[in-house]
């Protein structure tokens, strides 16, 4: 029987493949197996070595390929054949990602783990449209949220509303299907004037930028997933600052 | 004269150089001139082709080698020598890196910018030291603030207070130098047993994870800059879920 070999939970970042990180490049390229997700960019798995196996454990919101349980002994069964593994997770592994769960469960069998960072969504997608959610005199405070949960639960108004207001800017991620409650929501409670944006399909050929006050969005907005909701100085920031028309 | 040249904004993420973009690094490597900060791993500016311009515009917190002003003309001047000139921040350009004040001042002038993200200080901490900000039922909502700010400002207790409230984590980036008034504002507002870490030089060598009930760890822990605390239910999961003892 084999030695343990040991599994590297990557994060492939957002979209762009020239997005994933030069150590998780590495260690896809000399992985013995790859086990990846619906939101992995297809040009990453290419970078695979000749003969190493590739296992697609996709999650889709609401439906798993495979449930996270399977996932995890998969994970436990590679390695167990002596093999480096690559689990590849679409943005980073612990943005809502479950790869704390897929590491502990390793670790907790005595199989190496380590996790490396990817670009997570909104990091990218702050980046390409320029919504800074760490910037001088507008966002000083943001906070992050995931609009629907693993196993499709929706995160509670009142909850948005706290961060909301708790907040120089919030951004939801996962947020498609619940555009026009959030955004009607931070026009409830922020007036409708709030600056809001969707972005979606963040770092991708087909990435969208939609600005405007939170009330109006909110009655127009119709995103395709995957999209993110900015609200507040982020969104504000942009506004105040670059010349009209920019997008 | 020469037409103008462009700017790339590019994160050169948290110390390790390994957790540079494979974007980041294409670009670094062909730039004609290279403007970078003090936090930017050292082994990446001998990345830089040969022959390259290399700039030191060297932020410490509180004091600046150069003034943004002078940075932001550094680079359009650079630019319209016709060069392409990466400006590298450590982490992230738009997680409190000022990068998208450069990138308004060029953008205004007519010089081509973008902006390339990087790992931010704080997921590459959370992929490291496993302390997920965002994980099932324990973290749907985090928050991200500065405890000091471009010019030394304080983000005000009262801020701090409410974001503790209003989300499940809350992580401070650069806060060494308030570290006890942070862990002791937890525990006061979230009972002296609320979890907290405090991570010191994130994905370097030296990094340092220490864990502690909120109200000892203000009573004892005396950080090295630079420094992130987190507060709740990412260190609750670690807590819960990893062996006692692995650090």
């Amino acid at each position: 029987m084999a030695g343990p070999g040991r599994v590297y939970i990557v994060g492939a970042g957002p979209g762009d493949p020239e997005l994933i990180t030069v150590k998780g490049l590495r260690l896809l390229r000399s992985a013995d197996a790859v086990v990846y997700d619906r939101l992995v960019p297809g040009e990453l798995l290419g970078e695979a070595k000749r003969g190493a196996r590739l296992v697609y454990a996709g999650k889709a919101p609401g439906r798993h390929a495979m449930s996270q349980d399977e996932i995890n002994r998969l994970l436990e069964g590679l390695a167990r054949e002596g093999l480096v593994v690559v689990r590849l997770h679409g943005g980073d592994p612990l943005t809502f990602g479950r790869g704390e769960e897929e590491c502990a469960y390793l670790l907790s069998r005595g199989i190496p783990c380590e996790v490396v960072p990817g670009i997570p969504s909104y990091v990218a997608a702050s980046a390409e449209h320029l919504l800074p959610l760490g910037s001088r005199g507008y966002s000083r405070v943001y906070t992050v949220a995931t609009g629907t949960l693993a196993g499709g639960t929706p995160l509670p108004r009142e909850r948005l509303e706290a961060a909301m207001r708790a907040s120089d800017s919030l951004v939801v991620l996962m947020a498609a299907s619940r555009a026009a409650e959030i955004l009607g929501l931070a026009a409830e409670t922020l007036g409708p004037q709030a600056p809001a944006a969707i972005v979606e399909s963040a770092s991708t050929p087909k990435s969208k930028l939609t600005l405007g006050p939170a009330g109006e969005l909110a009655a127009t907005a119709k995103p395709r997933p995957p999209a993110l909701i900015y609200i507040g100085g982020a969104v504000r920031w942009r506004l105040d600052t670059l010349p009209t028309g920019r997008s």
